[in-house]
């Protein structure tokens, strides 16, 4: 089973890694990162590099895609090279998948259609403008298409995605294996349990973070 | 504020890049990945390589240090040349972390003595033999050493860490813009809540997860 994970320019690493970390774990997945060119791609901060095993010309049929968020998303809304690519993918895929903003690039290649779907909560106009149906759910389902919400669900989305492919147990002992038991020290992950203040805060940066 | 994040091959990306994306989010914090030599890093399962941009060496007094955990871990135990970097970082340093089995890392450049510490459930019993104290906890904090549990727990850690470097506001701030609401799809997380045979399973298969 060959897995492809999209990286683009000023990506968010952990949109990557999480599903990275969960799916290389499955028996018999091959996880693959591929961008235009193989070679070191930066994040959004800018330091840190991770790199591109492949050239995406060079994978015609992953069963799985993934394409992360981040900033750099919004440079390739009308990358034609990288949107045909993602058509030509799911063409055959049996999953294709995002995490935060990665969504609006599968509904700008017009993969979504008016589809449920999800991403970074403060992206969710966003995606209604590209036609989709916006769920401001953790991990949405419809049909092949399964979208994360913002960063860190990636992480959810795909032990989701592991228990599809390779049932329940084994995405179980990946959970543990990853020691998944979440605890975070604040209650702030998301904009209905945050502080007021905390969320208006980040909704008028929203353009650093999302662009 | 320098944060250092020491790479060796094998490690486990998740262990580095959870904190990464928490601890690079902080206002004025320059993180930068380390390793013996700057270059590619390969993680534990060959798939993935992070750029180390500087060598260990090069970097005399970062203020936070965070060292992952992985399958590398082990060949690292007697690693002087690691050992004394850590040693001569810690004396300087605001905080001395780790996720995994980073913590084994700190135990043997012997910068934890008694003190209470956490790693991967699997080897908690390889950190009470190198003397400190171990505690089943996600995140375990004794002075200006914290230790985080098995690899998605170095999250919860750079939260805490980001709370007590920033201040409360600037973490919830950040968990909000990782929408860190974790919400797993099974409850599999811990050898306590996930199923008994799932457990014992990963038990029997430690050492390919170990080492």
């Amino acid at each position: 089973m060959l897995v492809t994970i999209v990286l683009f320019d000023r990506f968010t690493a952990l949109d990557a890694v999480g599903p990275y970390d969960v799916l290389s774990s499955l028996p018999g997945a091959e996880v693959v990162f591929a961008a235009h060119a193989p070679g070191p791609v930066v994040n959004e901060k800018g330091t840190l590099r991770l790199i591109a095993d492949a050239a995406l010309p060079d994978i015609q049929r992953p069963d799985v895609v993934v394409v992360p968020g981040g900033p750099g998303q919004n440079a390739h809304m009308a990358d034609e090279a990288l949107l045909e690519w993602l058509r030509a993918a799911d063409e055959h895929s049996a999953w294709t998948t995002s995490v935060c903003s990665g969504s609006l690039l599968l509904a700008s290649a017009g993969l979504l259609g008016e589809r449920r779907a999800t991403t970074h909560w403060l992206a969710m106009d966003k995606l209604a403008g590209l036609g989709a149906v916006p769920a401001a759910e953790r991990v949405v389902t419809d049909g092949k298409y399964m979208t994360a919400a913002g960063v860190s669900a990636g992480l959810d989305m795909a032990l989701e995605l592991a228990g599809k492919l390779a049932g329940e147990a084994v995405a179980q002992m990946i959970q543990l294996a990853l020691e998944y038991d979440p605890q975070p020290p604040y209650q702030a992950g998301s904009p209905d349990t945050a502080p007021e203040a905390i969320a208006d805060a980040l909704r008028a940066r929203r353009d650093s973070i999302l662009i």
